[in-house]
């Protein structure tokens, strides 16, 4: 593999990943041991892995896993995604050690919008980065398939309920063939099965059995299925549908979120196969009935058809870095109403991929207050994996933050005090680093902080940084300059990590499934983010087609029979706390809860606590402006 | 190739598509003599192709080009799709001919609603027919993203517009750098040309030229730019948006179409290359000013970004047919509101393929009155191709129908008309044939009928056929088999086309451009289907963001400068009229025209004549009760 030609100053992200000559995907899978049968082709660039090359290598041993989190996030960015790249291209093509990063998948939205993509940055980077922002292999648009597949399927039923007998939606979900006869289609056994009824032979229902099976009975008010779109259109945030006249007035207040806050994104990022996909799609719950029984995909019927749709998405995607080194790239759930973590077969195929020397690079998403609790709580939780070593990325700036220094306001010059020296807000910040670093300590995680420096960053400022990360009990702390110089500037760290991953590790998580809901909040807030109580808000969500108010949502999901689950925290990831404007470490607040919502296919409740857009807007002048293609060439000009 | 087995009676469709062996794509590539450089594999069994191989291939002869259409459709179904399947496996696996097929990829929506897939029948298949039918490389979804890129847009600028002033704005879209220098991004200028300012730097702009440029002041009531999903959510056909708290009251009622309805089908349908393309998007007219100017994409800065989610999705896709012929499938622009036929780039790429001795078939939807006409009079005019013979496919049952025979109900059994012998009906309904075949002779286009045959038929009915079609000028007529039989039921048809492709072909267009817009679409309404005169109805459209009134819009579209296009007639397909029940040949009728919209980046002027759905709903018993994968081993189950 040719050394990465670094180039100073540093070019643009994009000049910087369409300079790169990619070696062919069939490369990068032949290194990695696949044989062609093992995954399929998406350009020469792309393919996607076949899920049974993790079965095949059952009895191979895994390789150490490495999971990256970061700080309290601030508007300077900390480049968790780009230090994750680097220590990896470190790792693989600097100390020879057999290394794959397992990232998100990007939406489509935020490319077009304020953000720019998400491919890293600088000399660490997925490549191609047009492909890794757009389309990539299609899995977000099958997400947003499946989910606007299963709203339809809600608003119709109800409108055919609303319109026909019980007979009428007998003889058409049941319909008679020449001799009369009937069968269930197999998914309507499902549904008999949870009323009770086990006649196999729709003839001999009983007319009250034929009632309770045709009718779902769906209660409007209580629809938490919103539709989706990886598009950044916030005038779809709430909405009324069904005005056309053929829907008879059978209007309904709902809304758009972005695809990648769909559950079932969610239960891509957290399934372990094919058939457990399937299940879980199945049990999504869009709602309750008008007797308070939850209303299930497979009660709609239409279990099977979002697993046909999810079928290739299942299939993690394999691209490179600007080093050749592999990547799998697979889902990416919202990380406030989701997990925020890529997924579980991608963190388990690369396992096996990388082997008993290897080494697996996993990103979580926002602060590790969020990501990595996430991580640890629910996605090792499902998974049954643990990891070997938490990597802390921090930066001096984002700290001088953290230590009071002034707001960051997007478009004015940035404040002297981050430009120039100033150890005192720099170790005054250390506070949010060092709690991040005790929770990783809680989970039984060894702790690397990698200091991602920036050139205004000084060497006495970077040492504060170090000391007080080891005096807050993290195992090693180093400076990383990968932005700047691809893997060779991230040696030191990669070092730190495998010196790190021979230590022993004693995971655990924040709590036990057993407690009930209340408790199981109670406990990610005070032991995680540092909360002395929480309160359960009494308000009502602002957009239609959301949860339930927090208080009366502990009760009837209890009682609706998901209190086993595991709560996903949805909050500001300013904070540890509700407010986005406390940085530093806040202690001793209440930690206010509003609403609840069940996610029973992916397998949690979801504690939303705060006001937060599930779908983004556009500025006034969004990256679109910049983005076009060279019609000679076929390049995309203008992705940032 | 290993002969087709043929089992009697003939399996369902998914059955006999998954007993298929297909070969490697590579292999049909080779076979057409593809380079590895020439195409990008999507798996195993799909391979887009690059628009660059036309342009190698320029000077070599093109093949015979011959289009597909029917008979006026009616509930029982034609088999279109099948015959130009069947008839192409005919010419390549039985009698030694180059030949490729172009058709269009279907809407996933309906393949979970009522119609099922749409990859042929029978032994005249695509393969895999999964695939086919669902995702298939993402171009549609691609079409999604743009499309509902392009909504946010404008519902964003607006909202910008509202609550900002001229210099918040200029600020915003041109921000000033450190020393106050500002640039015009490169869309930007395409904007300033249209407003005649030929200022290049932001800060030469006069106040009255800044405002110009910031406000496109958009007016709501003119929007007929609607959102689309690949998804049969019929409540989504009229609501309102922008009902959020922090949207401030700016709620506009719109709706969402199907996404194969959208202009961006269209544009994909008949766009010729990426440049052109390029242009096609950014001229898409959304609606107009307060002043009645027409705004545009690039008005709104996204055209770039439009082309740059749809550059992938303009390269054909390339698949097989049940007996290893290759098939391009590309685009499938709704058959009323667009043309309803495959892209002019997958024919251009099959026409240099298939070279001097060979012949490409291609498939226009819906009746000939209808998809063969936007084929000779838009396709063929912005490809500058012109067909060597139009195939004519009919069955006894159809003109039965035609011919006075009862209504047909889904769901009741088939009328005894349909199943015994009725040479009177079937005579009676070769007036509709004898209308479609001499419209073709009006087009100048050699003829032949196909008669599908289905086991109810007697020979002596599909000889009254055969008659009836040499009658009415067919240059040749012929029974084929190939749902029961594949492409060796179809080769009587085969040779008969390959005889009629040696004749003398005089194509012509039914108007000239020049004409004005009302001259075209009488022209339209006389000359093909039979009417005695044009009604231009004073009606609105029922739903919001559809067309301008049709009186009012044909002024108004002239006067903005869209009087030179084409018309691309939006009309029931079940009749020559208005009247879907006037089955046979209706003439002397009045035609009514109800609303005008106008889709400038495709080329036309729609005609809007009825009320059409943009986007279907479901029933009560959709095909996704069906539809599930086998975990065990990946199978899709259901589909149909």
């Amino acid at each position: 593999m040719p050394p990465l030609q670094v180039v100073h100053p540093t070019p643009s992200d994009i000049e910087i990943a369409q300079a790169a000559q990619p070696v062919p995907i069939a490369t990068v899978a032949e290194r990695l041991g696949l044989e062609d049968a093992d995954y399929e082709p998406y350009g020469h660039l792309k393919a996607k892995v076949r899920l049974e090359v993790r079965d095949k290598l059952a009895d191979v041993p895994s390789g150490k896993y490495i999971v990256v989190a970061g700080i309290t996030p601030t508007p300077l960015g900390e480049g968790k995604s780009t230090t994750t790249v680097g220590l990896c291209q470190a790792l693989g093509a600097h100390l020879g050690k057999r290394v794959i990063t397992c990232v998100r998948q990007p939406s489509q939205g935020p490319t077009f919008g304020i953000k720019g993509g998400a491919a890293g940055g600088g000399y660490s980077q997925v490549i191609p980065m047009e492909e890794f922002n757009l389309h990539m292999t299609g899995d977000i648009h099958a997400i947003t398939a499946a989910t606007n597949l299963l709203a339809a399927a809600i608003d119709t039923r109800m409108f055919h309920e609303a319109t026909q007998s019980d007979d009428a939606l007998f003889n058409r979900l049941c319909p008679p063939d020449q001799n009369g006869g009937r069968r269930f289609a197999p998914v309507m056994l499902r549904r008999l099965a949870k009323l009770g009824i086990t006649a196999t032979d729709p003839n001999q229902l009983t007319p009250e059995e034929r009632s309770k099976f045709v009718r779902l009975d769906i209660d409007p008010a209580t629809i938490t299925w919103r539709r989706v779109l990886d598009t950044n259109d916030r005038f779809l945030r709430a909405i009324t549908i069904g005005q056309g006249p053929a829907e008879k007035g059978m209007t309904r207040g709902t809304g758009f979120d972005i695809a990648v806050a769909s559950e079932v994104m969610a239960i891509l990022a957290v399934t372990t196969s094919l058939a457990d996909m399937r299940e879980r799609l199945g049990r999504i719950v869009i709602g309750s009935s008008r007797a308070g029984v939850p209303v299930t995909a497979d009660d709609l019927g239409v279990g099977g058809a979002l697993t046909v749709l999810m079928k290739d998405a299942i299939q993690p995607t394999l691209m490179q870095t600007l080093e050749e080194t592999p990547v799998l790239v697979h889902a990416g759930p919202f990380a406030n109403i989701a997990t925020g973590n890529s997924s579980i077969v991608a963190d388990q195929i690369a396992l096996k991929l990388a082997g008993a020397e290897g080494y697996v690079v996993t990103e979580a998403g926002f602060g590790a207050d969020i990501g990595a609790e996430k991580f640890c709580n629910i996605k090792c939780r499902y998974s049954g994996l643990s990891p070997d070593c938490m990597v802390i990325v921090a930066t001096v700036r984002a700290l001088k933050m953290h230590g009071g220094g002034p707001p960051v306001v997007a478009g004015k010059p940035l404040d002297h005090a981050y430009k120039t020296e100033n150890l005192d807000l720099v170790r005054a910040g250390c506070v949010n680093l060092a709690r991040h670093i005790a929770n990783a300590r809680a989970f039984g995680i060894p702790v690397v902080v990698a200091i991602n420096r920036f050139a205004t960053d000084t060497d006495a400022e970077l040492e504060v940084v170090r000391e007080e990360a080891l005096k807050a009990g993290a195992d090693e702390a180093a400076v990383a300059q990968h932005h700047g110089l691809g893997g060779a500037g991230a040696v030191d760290l990669a070092n730190a990590v495998i010196r790190t991953c021979q230590k022993p590790a004693n995971f655990e998580f924040t709590y036990p499934l057993d407690l009930s809901l209340k408790e199981k909040i109670e406990a990610i807030a005070t032991k995680v983010y540092g909360a002395a109580s929480v309160e359960f808000s009494p308000e009502a969500s602002v957009l239609p087609s959301c949860g339930l108010q927090a208080e009366a949502a502990l009760e009837s999901y209890t009682r609706q029979g998901f209190g086993g689950l595991p709560v996903c925290m949805a909050k500001t990831q300013y904070s540890f706390s509700n407010d986005p404007a406390a940085k530093g470490a806040p202690s001793g607040f209440t930690f206010k809860v509003r609403e609840l919502r069940v996610a029973a296919g992916a397998g949690w409740i979801i504690a939303v606590c705060g006001d937060m857009s599930m779908i983004p807007g556009l500025p006034t002048r969004p990256a679109y402006y910049e983005i076009d293609v060279d019609p000679a060439t076929g390049r995309v000009l203008g992705l940032s």
